[in-house]
């Protein structure tokens, strides 16, 4: 039954344009078009084969994964493949590799934090990777807080170099990707000593291991930290643990753009804004608000599909049963995912056109958005990286037990996606340091204009005083009343913290006190800054035959969902009747019956291959039995019909005999 | 600097006898006695090693756990253990293997389903593992709903014999633990026809290989069907596929206890209740609840004292930074599920009572509870159950990054755990479940006084009237009002659920549109249960120092924890102010400041050794870094300084020479 399509009914239902729908996920038509054409050149070649992927042993796996790596640059060289192509490519690889930290963070650390001149002579050798490079920051010991790190980089003017040392056990650098077997260098971070003096915590160009034989430099000790979460997951990453033993480095080879340290010892500061480093950070985690909406996206693609496919009760007169895609239990857990999917899309878009307006800004010296912009892309980094790793889990279990299976590919989605909750900031502190910021812009609104996404904050005194004036159902898809309940909520809740803030002699002291409450303050912030987003969105002109239609259900889904989730906030706040919120909720089931039809389409629309998407589950022909039930028998256990094992360990207990067997 | 106790400072601070409060933890001093002796025995005995588990290939791992099972079993036979102890004695192992399923279904199975004759036959040979079974109901296409097997069991008079066939590919039987390489009987269950006519589905003893050379027998195709979730976890176990081509078995194989078909071919209904169904889902389910405390208490166990070992932030005059466990974002997460581990435990404890209160009424032919106890376990084991895959991941992530190691034990706990929220009944449809048994007993309050874990549904028109009174913080820990608040919420929104069923002419129409909202009644009912059985629990004697007052302690967080967490249910019902739900959050963080002092020896009191951990992390001595780096070492990546792999695959990019390079 090969070439049939089991979904095609599905697809019929649709009431909007997908080949339109996929351009507005993608952003343009040529970004889908690069997309489509990566996507598909990794899904015809047989080298980039993932299914056995998880059977492999750590070894096997990791050796198979530089071939991938080697492969995939002679293809980006040989097909001259642009950077945008190239950073496609390997995203629809979907295997962690040492080349995602020597793209991703050690040329950005060095184009970000060299000099002129240490960027002319490092980067050309970096960019025809005659050199590999890794990012080592964290340390046994030391995660989020960098000034905690305990590796030191003491300056020598005898010899004008720097020594570099780990004086105790938890200052072994500690999880860099890359760092294990692979890199040749690394930028380091460490306290920069010199003349006795801590100078604060800088980079350093650090050569790890010979160019000839690839054996680790004298005082280096480097290797891999073992076993992580899953199968094949992050195990094809050769996250390291790395030690000096008083390693010396030429003095040019602190990264000084910031910072410079003469030959005589003495610190520089240059010109160039310290705040340029909150620049990069904007850019790193837009770049984690992207990827979110494509790992949930991607769970939800697969969870979708296979609800459509899956039948379970309620078969009349010995007709098939129910699809369970059409019972609401299932369909209110699944349908504000598929919505928070496009919504993270969508605040992605947007943080992506933040950090252009943040880079010209620090262009032009003007520094009165960052802070703004900063705490924005801290929270939403959390928010989305928190719901995507929760929502690919319930997608997991919205499959069933078919979706404990490997092959449904949902268990490796996880256990590759979940570090993102951590890394670039624990979701908990961020919301944490996004609070602060809450808290300042309330405690400064006498006297100072609160900017773009705080800007509501302008109006708190409007937004504590009105309370939400919805009285029908249909109320709760205007706009502009839902945009408002979530300011009110993100306001009031501010300002009850800063008030009940204000009541501690030590500031600091309250904010340890309150700070799960400040916590839940932020979400509530960020919340806000997704629904409107969303919302603007779709005040711009969105081409295509229903795509408009269908993305407002969506977006009043996830507001909805979001406002039944946390009635608790709203009508603590006192801004919500319980009445109003149970409107909310009667919608919120109407929009469920209108998203069904469309739930194919939509997530077709995120033009996944199979062979990305690496889910029997998830097959865009939704054949998924048969595949199934073939994949079984591919596990190694199969290969004989008797295992091994069986005539030394369960047929004596069977022959009663097992006093005599050698265990 | 071995056997230095890096959390006696800890340990030193507890305001409890630890000793009294493993007893309380364990039920009584004879089941503290034989898990202690059982926990120790498999810890000290090097077969039971399961550190390198993760690291091993499928068919390694397999035939090591087949090694495990043989050695437990002849030390079972040898030391003469009783049934508790071997039970206890493969729960320390900490490995599924089909043993689990031999003993913990098929030998069940039979026992509960089986003639006298049938019993006498199987049951020696089983319980000698003359023969090893398992347990084989669902298939391919066929969870929740057994009805729905597909699976035949046709009866031919001529032959005096059953035929079992699989018609379709979905009534392949799939999942059933023990089946895919060892088991050689099943307890199959299939529909059963006689005459043409179908009369339900019946279990059937089916011999499925040679006890010669272990072949399957003719007609029989059976395998292993494949990897899931996790490294080692579940892949222990053989998870089977099993296919029948017409195989036949004598009539007398198909387990008659309930139902009889005679010789000719006539159905006898026996007089024995089918209720019994009922008395083994209650005794399984609350198996799971215990087990649901033991997993999730294993992972607070790792968290707590990892959040006292580590420490981030806040160092004052480059002293030490501060523990992460002094956070109240910490605490705000980590006691909860504390306090969520012993509630569980002594629901748990409760359950236990109540199976044995059924079991008891059954053999007197009285049903009268029968409904309350399976509606009860249901719900009790959808919510531990969800709250523990839950609570293991949040552990995790409690301990930032390291948690993502392989080592920490957190992902094995979780990947081997997570399965409990869809065997034995999908979590989501045992919501649905109770709420129906909600509704019911709601429509039936004029005429038949509710019992049981429903009674205080007898008093809902006063639950719906009365208002909670609470004005101080300290009233919150007053019992008869928090158990008054959980009780007004849960009869308010099944009494709310009741009345919007009445307006749908068909009564399973409203029950389809408003399942997301009968879940959430549900889930307010059974948290009302584990919180006053929390309470009446407290208001028995449990003897040592300071032991009740520390329990007490964690029935509030758990209590009130639930009520902030679900604050929108309490305000939409309107029982609870903002003003008190805000002063019982205030009472929470008075009380998290209760818990921390105690909190490793709350830990400590769940006596686990290091062994059954598995986890750096939690290690007891708290000796966390030193032995995290040791372990990094033991991966096989770096058994060389140089990787596999590098030569082929690495090398050739570095020296610019990819394009002659064999990919």
């Amino acid at each position: 039954m090969e070439g049939v399509d089991y979904l095609s009914d599905e697809r019929n239902k649709a009431q909007f344009d997908v080949e339109a729908m996929k351009v507005a996920w993608a952003g343009s038509r040529e970004t889908l078009e690069v997309s489509d054409r990566m996507a598909k050149l990794v899904a015809n070649d047989p080298a980039f084969e993932k299914f056995t992927r998880p059977m492999l042993g750590r070894k096997e796996l990791f050796k198979n994964t530089l071939k991938k790596a080697a492969y995939a640059w002679k293809l980006i060289v040989n097909l001259r493949l642009s950077e945008e192509e190239a950073k496609c490519l390997r995203f629809y690889i979907d295997e962690p590799a040492y080349t995602d930290l020597h793209w991703g963070m050690f040329i950005p650390a060095i184009e970000g934090q060299g000099t002129e001149e240490q960027k002319q002579k490092w980067l050309p050798l970096a960019q025809k990777m005659q050199i590999i490079g890794c990012y080592a920051q964290t340390e046994l010991g030391h995660g989020s807080n960098v000034q905690g790190l305990e590796t030191t980089a003491t300056f020598d003017p005898q010899t004008d170099e720097f020594v570099l040392h780990s004086p105790t056990l938890t200052s072994s650098k500690w999880w860099p990707g890359g760092l294990g077997k692979v890199s040749t260098h690394a930028v380091i971070y460490a306290r920069l000593i010199v003349n006795g003096q801590f100078h604060g915590v800088h980079g350093f160009i650090v050569q790890l291991r010979s160019l000839e034989d690839h054996s680790p430099l004298p005082g280096i000790t480097v290797g891999d930290i073992g076993l992580k979460f899953g199968n094949g997951a992050y195990n094809t990453m050769d996250n390291g643990v790395l030690r000096f033993d008083h390693v010396r480095i030429p003095r040019n080879q602190m990264l000084m753009r910031v910072l410079q340290v003469t030959k005589e010892g003495k610190i520089k500061q240059s010109d160039v804004p310290r705040q340029l480093i909150y620049g990069t950070m904007v850019y790193v985690r837009q770049t984690i608000v992207a990827d979110a909406s494509k790992a949930l996206s991607r769970a939800v693609c697969i969870a979708t599909r296979y609800s459509a496919v899956r039948r379970q009760f309620g078969s009349r007169n010995g007709g098939p049963e129910t699809q369970v895609i059409d019972y609401k239990t299932q369909q209110s857990r699944l349908f504000p995912l598929l919505a928070s999917a496009y919504a993270f899309r969508f605040v992605g878009e947007w943080l992506k056109w933040l950090y252009m307006d943040v880079k010209q800004r620090l262009a032009a010296n003007d520094f009165s958005t960052l802070p703004e912009a900063h705490a924005c892309t801290a929270g939403l980094k959390s928010l989305t990286t928190t719901a995507t790793a929760d929502g690919i889990e319930e997608c997991r279990k919205l499959c069933g037990g078919h979706g404990y299976l490997v092959s449904s590919g949902l268990p490796e989605l996880f256990a590759v996606y979940i570090p993102a909750c951590t890394y670039e900031g624990d979701n908990v502190v961020l919301l944490l340091q996004v609070a602060r910021f809450l808290v300042k812009t309330v405690s400064e609104l006498g006297y100072k204009k609160p900017v773009g996404t705080t800007g509501y904050m302008g109006r708190a005194a409007d937004l504590l005083q009105n309370n939400c004036a919805i009285q029908t159902v249909e109320e709760w898809l205007n706009p502009d009343a839902v945009v408002e309940a979530f300011e009110a909520r993100a306001a009031r809740m501010a300002v009850s913290c800063g008030q009940r803030l204000a009541k501690f002699e030590n500031p600091e002291e309250g904010f340890a006190e309150l700070a799960a409450d400040l916590v839940e303050a932020s979400v509530a912030h960020c919340q806000l800054i997704v629904v409107s987003k969303f919302i603007e969105k779709l005040q711009q002109e969105i081409p295509g035959k229903g795509v408009k239609e269908s993305l407002e259900v969506l977006c009043y889904v996830y507001a909805l969902f979001l406002v039944h989730k946390h009635q608790g906030d709203f009508l603590a706040t006192g801004y919500l009747t319980p009445k109003q919120a149970s409107l909310a909720n009667d919608q919120l089931r109407t929009l469920y019956s209108k998203v069904r039809p469309n739930a194919i389409a939509l997530v077709d629309a995120f033009n996944y291959t199979d062979h990305y998407l690496g889910s029997i589950l998830g097959r865009y022909d939704g054949n998924v039995y048969p595949k199934l039930y073939e994949a079984a028998w591919e596990d190694p256990l199969n290969d004989s019909d008797v295992a091994d094992g069986f005539h030394q360990y369960v047929q004596p207990i069977l022959k009663q005999k097992l006093h005599s067997a050698k265990l």
